[in-house]
């Protein structure tokens, strides 16, 4: 196969991912996106919102996203002790459950996985596990995939696209691509000639803390679905979540949910409290409260995990033009809340429909 | 009926006009828009591409829409006379077809109209008419308009918005709107809540050359439906043009189609060429040639129309939230080739529909 | 003289009313800017932070500039009745004076002025006077002028220039100016090739609440050079300040200073509590807070005056280029805190030495 | 010494160069710039419209200058081998003189330098060497930096600073800073509080274009002090120049320049063209012209580098505040055509400066 130019829409995760993967297979590849990696932050693009850690939920249910998910750990496992080591971090990350759980649990693949004993369980868990994982600076990332994507000679275009046949038509570009990809996230539901009406946000908000003395991630799912996590990155800064709100799609935090996110870490997690601060507050036996935590604080957000009915689309097929040509197209979106822990394996399976597409 | 906060997503053409006549009523009005009147001109906004002139195509087989125009025709000739008198020309305009056209001609309604002596035919050109109208230079209108909305005690939002219910949670606004007015244009089709897929663009390209010598309006309407025209505007600018290519998303203007349009308007209108180097052209005997424009044009551009399948949508309903909550909305959008000249016919039955559903 | 090509750079108060003063002389105008009308706001223009009212400093110990804030008012007072009558309130100003001001006072002149007796003072002030004047919604104000340049044919081009010979050199622009006209503002001090050192920032915080119920204004000058005011819009909002702040160039509201105008200008005009909180605070004995206008504040904000030792710089010279070319160039900035009610009268001046420099 | 928080102002390779080896001793740094590695180009910004390549021109004349280029190349020179080694293209140079240049040549300590002998010489060269040295793709090497230094746990603030107050008081960060580095390049003539007159533009001009065929850089001194340059890219994109016009601003290409440099490029180099072009073009006798370039250009553009009277100026001070407080500052800026292949020599010296100063 020759050197084709292939288009992909999209610089989140998974977009960028993609593209490095193609990349591989020796073509020139231009990136065309709204938003890219080092802008402020917008609640139209996902991934510099992501905490993130690679905490997989799926287990032989759906082997697929499992296999994924895997593939995609043991890629992060290796950078994050290779060059790209400062965008990761390795912790020890304990995962509480509000009711028992059967064993087996799909984490005990990972490395140092263990029950926990009743005696280890905090905060009205019924059940846990502990293993070891990494946990991603999403923003500085993002930016390391986007370096090296730059560095194999690819392109970047900024442009907010209508519909897809602008890209087609050589609307953004200065050449005609051979072949599309379409990594756009949630904006697959309203980009024009994609339209996906099962894509829909699951809204997260989250506060980022600066706590360079917690270096462990944990997690408290409950019953009715509320979910609390610890993630601590490389850089000394936490992120501290979540929500996961199906089809609201506010656009800013919302100051009552940040209250509620602190009080519910902290209920996990005390020692998020500056350790000075905490050991003056057990000296006079105080709980700690949002407040002890306002003056780490260094920004709320909230981000559109882009959810799909059906899961993650990996699909390819044809594009018509209105002059009846047509070319081929790769669809990768709907990682709702797993993109970066999916991103190598998706990206695999995107670039080997690709393949086949232009074989 | 008290004073309500209204929300109107769009300041195109259409919201202004829209949001001016709800101001009418007593309401406190909040434009929200990804783009404004004095903006760089985008292809995501196409009120600023507009020729503009008034030249209806609707007669009685379509009287809501022709009464619409008619109105609108009414504001806009008194509004040529009064403040507003530099955002307009009042000139003749001359309508050529290329078929033999049938009296009654829907345009007779028009100041001065008469159809044309066959001596008085150019360019190939089977029948015609003639009549005085307005043009109406947009960008300039535009801000006018704006101007106008302010100073009535319009609040005007910047924002791109993904999805309605994001006007609805309060998420660009100090507070929740009491009703949604959705002007949207060609974004209707991929604004998160309408996704109206009956919108299609009708893309229209354009010359824009500066040229005062030419105070006349003038149109070729070929069988093939190829249309050519000369609107000439108060500044001394000229827009020449046009085409008219539904589905056609391409971003930017195509050289080819420059010097068609080009060439296609200098034979219904050689009066185009510079006056003295027209004189010496045709001292020559030489007819004139696209190059005897290049120093006078200014610009080339395309715009998309924001066309619909069934007309503009002038419709109310109800926006349910994620939290039971219901509130009205009303439609008015989809105003394909016509949005100047019914833009305040169709505005008055948008905000008649507000009123009924806030009774 | 024949229509020639002159560039303003600048689309302050002062850059819109000298490019409109230059279009009278029948020159095609073009205005470069960084900032334009209707952008959101910010520290680098300073027209749009503005109160604004007409109360003019000025006296006969500075004829010059005594007399172009005369003449300012004359066209404001006309406007303020005419077309542009929704830009400006025509109110009852008081001016009360800490330190006891013998007469003649320099507003003398000013419709229906009067000096208070002793019983009509307030809040401390040993003199004080009343009088007739217009203010100016700022925002709204300059988009009127800006649609006003437009609609007599001027052009606008957004640019941020580092040396003014990118504009001589036809840098940001189709063609090469005739003449240039420098309205910079605080710009004039940093822009390349005027860089003006006697050009420093005085810095004005203030802040704007909704209070349709304020249709005055209210002035304290304190003997320490404190200076408290009201200046109500006819929109229904109202600007509270102030402070002057000489080389102050911080881009942000300081909190602290926000808290302190609410003190000061409730000190001399509890009416601005909601009128049913006021009657129940009085009922009570209680005097107004801070917190009493909480909910209707809209924004806080900050500008930079654009000061100047010596005054507004109104000269003209000649420009040199680097190919050995010159050409005139006409300078009119440094208006600090008069920039609106010196606007006509400054525009004038330089439209006058424009006049002479291409005679 | 404690860690401290440093600002630097400026995101070019020298600011980026300079907080990099800030961050070495343990601080902690916040780049302040209006503009980013990433972002669009611009004239205000002259790090990526760089070629670039270390050819250094100083020896023992000047011997500050010449151990900070060294000191860079053996950086670079390792750089180029190890992780960042994309940005980077080891290649054979070539440097012809118009004139003879008598021996020792500065350039003799480079990787196996030699002279030219006579029938090496061409296009009319009286003179010249060859060595092996470094080519640097820009705008992926600024990204390579950004990245390092976010990785290290730097923050990144985009604001346009009138004067450094505005950083010193808190303005566009959280906290307030214990000192500042300035690296404003040709901004540092504008920027207020350092307002250096001595900073002065030179304007270069290039063509970048596709041509993975050119493996070798060469350069032409003539007399006149035109100046000729082929510098490849790793990525296959070769830049070709060069002008260099003191007090030159002007934005944009000029396009008889561009012409202009395809004709000197092409006469010192032939093997631009395509080689199935230059083969049939041989065949026939013809020499390549401009023409023969046109399908490979890839953009024309024009950066202003920031020349400076007297050298780059490394020299720390006090910053004086309004309110009587004092802050170290530190400068790095002036690097005229030489900012690349000093930014790690000039760096250190900076740094040493800042420690100094806060010892
Ligand atoms: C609070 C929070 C925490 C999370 N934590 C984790 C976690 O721990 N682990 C994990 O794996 N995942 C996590 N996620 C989920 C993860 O962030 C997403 O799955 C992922 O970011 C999706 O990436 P994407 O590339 O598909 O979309 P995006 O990052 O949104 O990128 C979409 C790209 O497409 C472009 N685009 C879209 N439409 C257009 C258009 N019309 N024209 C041009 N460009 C367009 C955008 O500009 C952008 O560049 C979290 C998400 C949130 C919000
Ligand atoms: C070449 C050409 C010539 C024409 N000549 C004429 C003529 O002679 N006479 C005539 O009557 N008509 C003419 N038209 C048609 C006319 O221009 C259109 O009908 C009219 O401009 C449509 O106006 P609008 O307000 O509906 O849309 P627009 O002007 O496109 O405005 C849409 C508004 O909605 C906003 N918006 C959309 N989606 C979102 C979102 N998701 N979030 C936030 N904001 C959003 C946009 O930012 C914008 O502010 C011409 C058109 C073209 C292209
Ligand atoms: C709080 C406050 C209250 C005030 N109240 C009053 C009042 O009541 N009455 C009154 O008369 N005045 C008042 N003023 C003062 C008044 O606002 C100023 O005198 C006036 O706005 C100055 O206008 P200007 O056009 O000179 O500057 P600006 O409004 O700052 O405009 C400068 C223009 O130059 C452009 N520019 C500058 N540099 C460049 C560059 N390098 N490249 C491109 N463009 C450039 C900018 O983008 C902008 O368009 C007040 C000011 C403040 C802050
Ligand atoms: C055509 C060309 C070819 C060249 N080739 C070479 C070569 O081969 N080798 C070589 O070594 N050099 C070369 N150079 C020179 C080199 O590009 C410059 O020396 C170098 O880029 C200067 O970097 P800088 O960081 O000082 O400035 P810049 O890259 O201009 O960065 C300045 C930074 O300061 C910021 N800034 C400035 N003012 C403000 C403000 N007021 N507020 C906020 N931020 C501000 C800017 O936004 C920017 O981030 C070349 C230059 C050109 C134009």
């Amino acid at each position: 196969m020759s050197s084709l130019n292939i288009t992909v829409i999209g610089a989140g995760v998974v977009g960028l991912t993609t593209a490095l993967k193609i990349q591989e297979l020796g073509h020139r590849v231009t990136i065309v996106a709204e938003y890219l990696p080092g802008d402020e932050k917008s609640i139209r693009y996902t991934s510099p919102w992501a905490g993130a850690h690679h905490v997989s939920f799926f287990g032989d249910e759906d082997p697929k996203q499992r296999d994924m998910d895997r593939e995609t750990f043991r890629v992060m496992w290796e950078m994050s002790a290779g060059p790209a080591e400062a965008c990761f971090m390795r912790i020890q990350q304990t995962e509480y459950y509000a009711e028992p759980k059967a064993a087996p649990n799909p984490l005990d693949v990972m490395p140092n996985f263990r029950y926990l004993e009743p005696s280890q369980l905090k905060a009205g868990a019924a059940s846990g596990v502990e293993f070891e994982t990494v946990t991603i600076d999403s923003p500085v990332y993002l930016l390391y995939l986007l370096t090296r994507f730059l560095q194999n000679g690819g392109q970047v275009k900024r442009a907010s696209v209508q519909h897809i046949s602008q890209l087609v038509s050589g609307g953004f570009l200065t050449s005609k691509p051979d072949a599309l990809v379409v990594c756009a996230g949630i904006g697959a539901r309203t980009l024009g000639g994609v339209e996906d009406r099962d894509v829909f946000p699951i809204r997260g908000q989250t506060v980022l803390i600066r706590a360079p003395w917690v270096n462990f991630g944990r997690t408290l799912s409950s019953v009715d679905g509320t979910w609390t996590y610890i993630i601590p990155r490389r850089s000394g800064d936490v992120i501290l979540g979540g929500t996961k709100a199906n089809d609201d799609w506010h656009p800013h935090p919302r100051p009552e949910t940040t209250t509620d996110i602190l009080e519910r870490t902290l209920s996990i997690c005390p020692e998020l409290v500056p350790p000075e601060k905490l050991a003056e507050l057990r000296r006079k036996g105080v709980d700690p409260k949002p407040e002890d935590l306002q003056s780490i604080i260094l920004e709320t957000g909230c981000g559109l995990r882009p959810g799909r009915k059906g899961g993650i689309r990996l699909e390819r097929g044809l594009f018509q033009t209105i002059d009846g040509h047509s070319i081929p197209i790769v669809y990768n979106y709907g990682h709702g809340g797993y993109g970066y822990q999916s991103s190598w394996g998706s990206a695999r399976i995107a670039t080997d429909l690709l393949k086949e597409a232009l074989a």
